[in-house]
């Protein structure tokens, strides 16, 4: 009987996960990811977590099937490069090829974050069941992924998928890409902040003012705008139902261009749930054609944390051909 | 040494190709269609010319490899039923069943018409040598397909694709699909036609108010305003620019969702090339990621009205494992 690991590696956190050979997690364990001490260290430190995680399972190297990986950035998942990652300060890293070599040989996959929490949703999520499941993340940012019939979709450079990086029509924010009016300065994590202390700023009345008078504003984060909403306050009641409008903007090219089963929408953000996903349903009705109506069904996460790691083991379980 | 046989079907004319094994086409026949009699006629009419094409070449029935058909509507490709066609009046037609029974068991394989042109130009045409082909075709309407190294992109229901029928912000005309302010209501040939009609009664100058006056403007074309454009009018020129900011908004989602090598752009509107695409690329500039700018070629169709032939049966040369 095969295992696998699971690995979700971000600039704060390493977590991995021991899995069995369908899929169920064994056992976890996480650490920071001290990236400033450079790749070999934070490839070092995976391999060390990984030995602890068989140990205290008693099971030898020699009965793991494969490792995955998610990384924040750019991936070449064919290579198992890592061409860049702002978060890890990684720039063309062989990371299958080193953490392979460090482990004795056993085969590594690697692909972007976003990808493999949807591989996992898919695999065992809310995503779970069906043929063409589309992911997304709301939190610092908005990121996407699309896998059909257990494949992922890459398209050229292995690029597909920014579905944050589209300006919209009326809209402005200067957007950590450079470009101005992104999808992702509204509908994330960070976009709900922003909006939200914005309007403060105009003067709207909202118990967000009370609670982060003065300098304190900078603290409010989407949770806040959450917590305003189910106190009945009107001012983040538009803030969710603005981002919810804007986000089927987006969704609504995506369903039309990739036309998925489901979409399961998972980050931070995400716990907004029907606070936010109520006004995009409503407003993403209108933008769609009637066929994709009744044939995409749109869902919360089901998997928190556990996404990413479970993920990276399927995707690597799927690559190794077991 | 095997044939293959590629059908371009309309709601006006039925054109077969008879292709060799490298896909030469080696000859063509064209009829009307005359759907107003029927799919079984029709079927019956194609199996006739390919007979036809056959003779002609000196080739038997038993050396033919497969036959492709390009069918504008919805298709299932997999089971070869056109699903629903509004131009042939068609609602599930068992296209490949009844093709190959009449064909004595010779195997059909079908998809829509813009798969199929973008099969053909990625085959033979201007998507040639590119690994991620994404074809689109201005026409009446605006339609979109999308291959990755040789295998089309379906999603959900083989729906994915449907360009045109996305809301574009401060849009509103009356879309046929039912919805308002949809790409393909500025997007196409139609397009086109339509806002340089409805600029010229907003009473602009132009050569096309001359050319056409009172009621002849309803017979304005999309090339009649290149024509205009070519002679230094200033409508022309506006309409022109509109509608390749407005093309260039769908573009900027379809190259973040799909990664594009090459984007090949077909079907009547194509023909005002530059004057069309120039503004195009200028709107599209400021609306995607730096790292798709370099990487995306933006390319007119080269192989006229032969794409769809000879996708069809490059299509069912693929389909058909040869």
């Amino acid at each position: 009987m095969s295992y696998y690991i699971g690995v979700d590696i971000g600039g704060t956190n390493i977590v991995c996960g021991l899995l069995d050979a369908e899929l169920n997690l064994l056992r976890k364990a996480k650490k920071p990811t001290g990236a400033a001490n450079g790749s070999r260290y934070v490839l070092g430190l995976i391999a060390s977590m990984i030995d602890e995680l068989l140990a205290g399972q008693g099971i030898g190297r020699s009965e793991l099937g494969a490792v995955g990986m998610g990384n924040p950035g750019f991936i070449d998942p064919i290579r198992g490069i890592s061409l860049s990652s702002a978060n890890l300060k990684w720039e063309n890293v062989p990371v299958s090829d080193w953490l392979g070599e460090l482990l004795g040989g056993i085969p590594v996959f690697i692909d972007n974050d976003v990808r493999m929490y949807t591989y996992g949703e898919a695999a065992r999520g809310a995503g779970r069941g069906y043929e063409h499941v589309m992911g997304i993340t709301l939190g610092t940012g908005i990121a996407a992924a699309m896998i059909n019939k257990g494949e992922l979709y890459y398209g050229s450079g292995f690029l597909a998928g920014e579905l944050g990086h589209v300006p919209l029509d009326g809209e402005s924010a200067l957007c950590g890409c450079g470009m101005r009016g992104c999808l992702e300065t509204i509908a994330s994590a960070t976009g709900i902040a922003r909006i939200a202390r914005e309007r403060l700023e105009q003067g709207s009345a909202s118990l967000l003012g009370e609670w982060f008078p003065g300098d304190r504003r900078s603290e409010i984060t989407a949770a806040d705008v959450s917590r305003a909403y189910d106190e009945g306050d009107e001012l983040a009641k538009q803030v969710l139902q603005f981002v919810g409008r804007n986000l089927a903007r987006g969704l609504a090219w995506a369903i039309t261009l990739w036309s998925p089963d489901v979409i399961v929408i998972g980050g931070g953000a995400a716990n907004a749930g029907e606070r936010l996903l109520a006004p995009m349903r409503e407003a993403l009705e209108p933008l769609i054609l009637p066929m994709y109506r009744g044939r995409v069904a749109i869902k919360l996460a089901e998997m928190n944390d556990d996404a990413g790691v479970v993920g990276s083991a399927a995707f690597a379980k799927a690559r190794a051909g077991a």
